[in-house]
């Protein structure tokens, strides 16, 4: 019997099975935030198929999902017209010599959705994105240094990675750091940069894990419009996680800001691999002369599904629908806490929850409710903010309600 | 009449048109090295769809393609069963909450096919790969230097670009160069980094844009084994542009060397967007240590992609293959050249080949054949390796040779 097969033939699940061949081929069994060790008991770690607001694991068990794959999922999992958008363009090509026709609606159509944009570029990861961003600020000023706030996710490359290993210290020699919503500390790190400031680069609103999310104040985000224009700085805002789901034209812009540079990815493809970049004429040429590429960035099938996201997404009203459906998850997330007693906090934009136990500083309370939501169908995270999607109904949310009951008396007999 | 449309009515072909919309909704109309305004005259810059070794551009020409999409298509564009094996996949999901079964085979694959891997990660872009590569060597040393040969392409980001827009030099602050089989200077750089030296990262072969291509010599692999071995650092093959044409257990496996990471992307999922880093159990755990990850990193449809893809190199041997159809390329190219009595050079594997002009510093020669062969059917590239697929027969073959033909002519009336 082989290594592969012995370890096969002891596990109980289908799961368990897959964790046990993947820890042989894969470092750790499986790398990053997707590492299902990280989160509370049960969970799975290999999925076999997904279908609206449900996503079922490879033991067929099916949950209500408000991790939308970390945020990627927009419209559910499996749009029809999504899916058929993208079957059209794959039956004509996908990755080709060059970019086709799609590329240049895509543009045309982030550049009427977000007043800011005056171009586009498109690529893979939500960091390629967050990087050519940086890179095209410090081509357009001939400056090198970078506001970031301190703790937030930018993504997983050496210059931003939330891990130290393998990473240099002059990989991050030119970031400045602030704190998020702190005028005095923007204005600080400002003026540490001083005339070598390139860009702040900033988050739709604080979701740094494991913390109450804060959205930005209206005076925190003209701050740092007026410390880029004080200094001929670029704002870039940083709409991976957010993009899509806070405000189609941008997340800023209720608040009357406008960057100068934004890094989109997650949710534009509902799912495809894609990134953008979309910026205003005043960076167009240093956007023409970075060299950023990758081998897969004209790949037309994404270009085709993000063109049917956006126009659903504008059509539908999707922010105004996942901000509804999240308010009746807050709402009954709430009154479940109040009847079993239980002190909770909620954060975020409704959109993007998230929800934290009162004194649970080592999460018991976090992990021991998801572990019994989970159970019982609906699946939570008890650290990371969560994404609902245009797939959830109200009658979704009211049965994962019933779900989060169970969590809540599960934290009860807690001791 | 808007500013597009205004645009659109002058424009003689569907390809202009495209182009003057381009130019006001993406920076240079085109990024990186998909912007067509590189090529020679008459090259479009949009394409329409693509089967095996034909690909279509926006105004309806054929072309018999030899740059495949700059390397991803391995096995012919929308090659059935690999284009099967995606849809099945997407049938179920593709990016959900975490991995499908299909990442634990497809490293499982992996492992099997590459002699030095005892694991596999995967990601998008090529650049993922060698970053993750190079971070998991510091990782795994606790060093800093690594060495690359001077003019080598290992990603368009900002530590490896060959651009330096928007770069600062701490960006490369650890980088120490050698030249491509120069042991001596090899050698030397290896004594520069010291007991900083992280790792030796290089490419299968030579194949810097605009100059004779160049297979490694035996004894500079040998060398840069010796060199990590006796430094203890890692040795990084950078298999993105070659990886699954040349041979599929390494490029370098028939020199009897081995790397202890290898980074893969392009050619493994016949276009899909897929990356990879395999590695040994030497860097094992250093690949657990680092945090990489992305958004779409566990997207199953490419990983189904792969497997299919990477079955079919094996089972129908493609780079024998694409090594045969390379060849008669080459002899007929030869053959063509010599009866129009001009002087070219052809270097590179012939899965891989590229054609230079004798005296030709200013690529007159390479852009009239290659402008002349495309509109004779051919799609060829003056300065950039090209690539074969397995869907290249000998009759395409034998009929790109025919555009070729009125190629070497049209060089033959320059003056």
């Amino acid at each position: 019997m082989s290594r592969a097969a012995a370890v096969l033939s002891e596990a109980q699940t289908a799961d368990a099975a897959l964790r046990a061949r993947a820890a042989l081929v894969v470092p750790g069994g499986m790398w990053g935030h997707l590492n299902a060790a990280r989160l509370p008991e049960g969970y799975p770690q290999f999925f076999a198929s997904a279908e609206g607001c449900r996503v079922r694991d490879v033991d067929g068990r099916e949950y209500i999902d408000f991790m939308c794959s970390w945020g990627p999922v927009l419209l559910g999992h499996r749009h029809p017209e999504v899916e058929a958008a993208a079957q059209a363009q794959a039956a004509l090509g996908d990755c080709l010599n060059g970019p086709g026709e799609v590329m240049v609606d895509l543009a045309e159509d982030f550049v009427a959705m977000a007043p800011h944009a005056d171009w586009a570029m498109f690529q893979k990861n939500g960091g390629d994105a967050t990087t050519a961003c940086v890179t095209i600020a410090r081509a357009g000023t001939g400056r090198r240094k970078v506001l970031v706030a301190r703790g937030a996710y930018h993504g997983a490359l050496p210059w931003c990675s939330p891990s130290v290993a393998g990473v240099t210290s002059e990989d991050r020699a030119h970031l400045v750091h602030f704190e998020y919503n702190d005028v005095a500390s923007l204005r600080a790190a400002a003026a540490e940069a001083g005339n070598d400031l390139a860009a702040i680069l900033v988050t739709g609103f604080r979701h740094d894990m494991g913390r109450d999310l804060e959205l930005p104040t209206a005076e925190f985000a003209k701050s740092a419009r007026a410390a880029c224009d004080a200094a001929g700085a670029a704002l870039i805002l940083d709409e991976v996680r957010t993009g899509l789901r806070l405000d189609l034209r941008g997340s800023w812009e209720a608040l009357g800001v406008r960057p100068d540079l934004a890094a989109w990815s997650k949710a534009i493809a509902n799912g495809y691999a894609l990134a953008a970049v979309t910026g205003n004429d005043r960076f167009r040429d240093a956007a023409t002369k970075v060299f950023v590429t990758g081998s897969f960035w004209c790949g037309a099938v994404a270009m085709a599904a993000a063109r049917a996201t956006l126009r659903i997404a504008r059509e539908t009203d999707v922010p105004g629908h996942i901000h509804a459906m999240g308010l009746r998850l807050r709402e009954g997330l709430a009154s479940l806490a109040s009847q079993h007693g239980i002190a909770i906090r909620q954060s975020g934009p409704p959109q993007m929850p998230l929800m934290l136990f009162d004194a649970d500083p080592e999460v018991r309370k976090g992990r021991a409710f998801c572990s019994t939501a989970l159970r019982h169908g609906a699946f939570f995270h008890p650290q990371h903010n969560m994404f609902l999607s245009a797939a959830h109904q109200a009658a979704d949310i009211d049965q994962a309600l019933e779900a989060a009951a169970h969590g809540f008396r599960a934290v009860r007999e807690l001791r």
